[in-house]
């Protein structure tokens, strides 16, 4: 599938992961800390990666994350990610912290890589510590090779996600066929306020390590920070981007003559995931996408979108295909945003329901089935400037309600 | 029932209601805007009696809001209030503005007072004009017999409510015995960003207009704003309050001996309201109280408190009786405030979770069995600094969603 992008041309390699670029491997083992499922997973480079991180914003940032950020900052660079799910290994103090260590000291060991080229990740309950003997266990599993697939990663780092998130792309740059690939899970607890999850993007690309932090940055900001599930932000959720350089294309960074194509590539892998992210929310039936143009600024934009987005009445009217605009105006309305009505537009999907703050007569059997649509479109013109911007995020349904009174029992 | 403030004792008095003050009555009627209930109410009292208000934040305020700030901004005085339900007359424009106006002007003429000492007021479906010829009925309606009584009044102001929301207290000020009492609606679309409801508080008091009008923002602040169900700040909701002065005390400004009691009394007459719609949050099975305490500011304490009430996985595990406290902890710490996790302790009613940021022992049996009651308190100590608050909302269930799927149709 070919993709164009504001100027350039992407391809979409058919079932790509994030171990389709050169050199990546991954696995996963079930260790058990979940019940059944693979619980442990890792992804490898088989040379040391340029690498860049972003991080919840939440208070109470966990143990693995202060590791990880350690491990990073010697040289920004990575070659090893292992993640559990089951248990976050948040608020769990010091005791964390020396789990979170342990374990990178294992898997430098077992995977002979510098201790500061490991990056540790965990997801799942909060308040409990590590069963180490299950991480050992895991850690000692990581070269067998029947063990080893993507599909086994991918796998491994979900919780309450139903399906696995993947997506791999390919874009020439010098003349090199260089590979964008990414995994992600998150499902619960996914709010735009920082990349409330995990996700790992991967390329063998040469990047310089200063611009592949900018670039990251640049782009959470206009993906997984625009989504959201329920409106909560984990003390967990981390994106790392590595690459590996293998494709040896000239380092790139702000001014090389493809910068630009790069990034609309690390940014359409980003909303991708981050669309999967959304569309499998806790309970979801549909992925919502609401579009925010002829804003004033991009924080205006982006706050209105946020507010619509995470409205549970907004998302329980999508869930139930009721055409329940003024749902949407209210939230626009509380978005604290210098809005004003009397020139709000909002249109579901194609059909336009309000004009200048006020409702157009529209069928509402129309309205009705374009909102049974697996994807809902929800466009609101702010008529007011000439940012825009997009925010992805589910219905809520009695099965977020049910997965969620229940998750730890 | 006799209520210790801080300094001073109130007197609820049973079956109390916003007509127990000497010079008020009420009455509702059905005029067809909604199918069977009770669809138009009216609030009166035998003279002008000054007034304050307090009204949405949200950018697209609806008419009938603006026509009772222009009625209040004359003497700050107002004599009769009346309000539908079943449509919100928002986003309605030109139109919406001259049907509120009409309404007023018709219940003038039938009232035999002043215009601008009538307040109007509309809740229920945004987008679509007011059937004026009900209206009109309705005011017609308002002097027969058959149609005065409190109660009517109080059904009449409701939407998805399934209580109505009253209360009325007795305190002496200069010797007299006052009475406060108070009428409210509200059970979607709540939330702390101003009081996203309809509440009407009324007095025989006798106080000062800036004075009541200052009291009157304290109180929301801590009260009316305190509360949430679903994070959605309607475009509708107002709290007036009606001071009458038949009971002849000196009239009640900040110089007054007795005016801290007065302030003690509307803002614990605002709290009952305020909690009994939280409790009646749509779909809601449970009333939940977040205490916070030792925060540096009440800022602090406030976002803190309103970030825990408004969580989804905190609503949805009270709900289901789950004592997850990670997301309590979770919720505090995105709530973007200086909070330090090692210093922050959590206790669900008098079970102690976490302590210093750090999980407790505790019996998950004895916890659930606490978080089946219809009253959860969930109280959290910052442990750093003296101002505290609390907060009220309800626990996310199949219902919400089931009513909030299919409002409209």
């Amino acid at each position: 599938m070919l993709v164009k992008t504001k100027k350039h041309h992407i391809d979409i390699i058919e079932n790509g992961n994030v171990t389709s670029p050169k050199g990546f491997s991954a696995g996963g083992v079930h260790t058990g800390i979940r019940k059944a499922k693979l619980d442990f997973g890792w992804l490898h480079s088989d040379v040391p990666a340029t690498a860049a991180g972003v991080y919840t914003v939440n208070a109470f940032q966990a143990p693995p994350l202060k590791v990880t950020q350690q491990s990073l900052s010697v040289d920004h660079a990575l070659q090893t990610i292992v993640v559990n799910s089951g248990i976050a290994n948040a608020c769990t103090g010091e005791q964390g912290m020396e789990d979170a260590l342990q374990t990178r000291k294992w898997v430098s060991e077992k995977m002979r890589v510098n201790e500061h080229h490991v990056a540790v990740a965990s997801t799942g309950l909060i308040g409990v510590t590590l069963p180490m003997e299950k991480i050992e266990a895991g850690v000692e599993a990581m070269t067998h090779k029947d063990n080893m697939s993507c599909d086994r990663f991918e796998q491994a780092i979900l919780t309450t996600d139903t399906v696995t998130k993947k997506i791999a792309i390919k874009l020439k740059i010098d003349g090199k066929e260089i590979t964008i690939g990414g995994a992600a899970k998150g499902s619960g607890m996914i709010h735009p306020n920082m990349a409330t999850m995990l996700a790992y993007i991967t390329t063998d690309a040469n990047v310089e390590a200063e611009s592949l932090q900018k670039a990251l940055r640049i782009v959470t900001d206009h993906t997984f920070n625009m989504i959201t599930v329920d409106g909560d932000s984990s003390t967990n959720d981390t994106v790392l981007v590595l690459a590996n350089g293998l494709q040896n294309n000239h380092p790139l960074d702000e001014n090389h003559p493809q910068w630009r194509l790069f990034v609309e590539a690390l940014q359409f892998v980003s909303q991708e995931l981050a669309k999967q992210i959304a569309r499998d929310g806790e309970g979801a039936t549909k992925l919502i996408q609401v579009n925010v143009k002829g804003a004033p600024t991009i924080e205006t934009a982006r706050h209105v979108g946020k507010a619509v987005i995470s409205s549970n009445l907004v998302k329980s009217a999508v869930y139930g295909a009721d055409p329940n605009w003024g749902r949407v105006v209210c939230a626009v309305g509380y978005s604290n945003q210098p809005v004003h009505p009397d020139k709000v537009d909002v249109a579901l999907g194609d059909i336009h329901v309000v004009k200048g703050g006020l409702p157009l007569p529209f069928s509402e059997e129309e309205a009705k089935s374009y909102l049974s649509n697996d994807d809902v479109h929800i466009t609101i013109n702010l008529n007011d400037g000439k940012e825009s911007c997009a925010a992805w995020g589910c219905d809520l349904t009695y099965d977020y309600v049910k997965i969620n009174a229940s998750y730890r029992t």
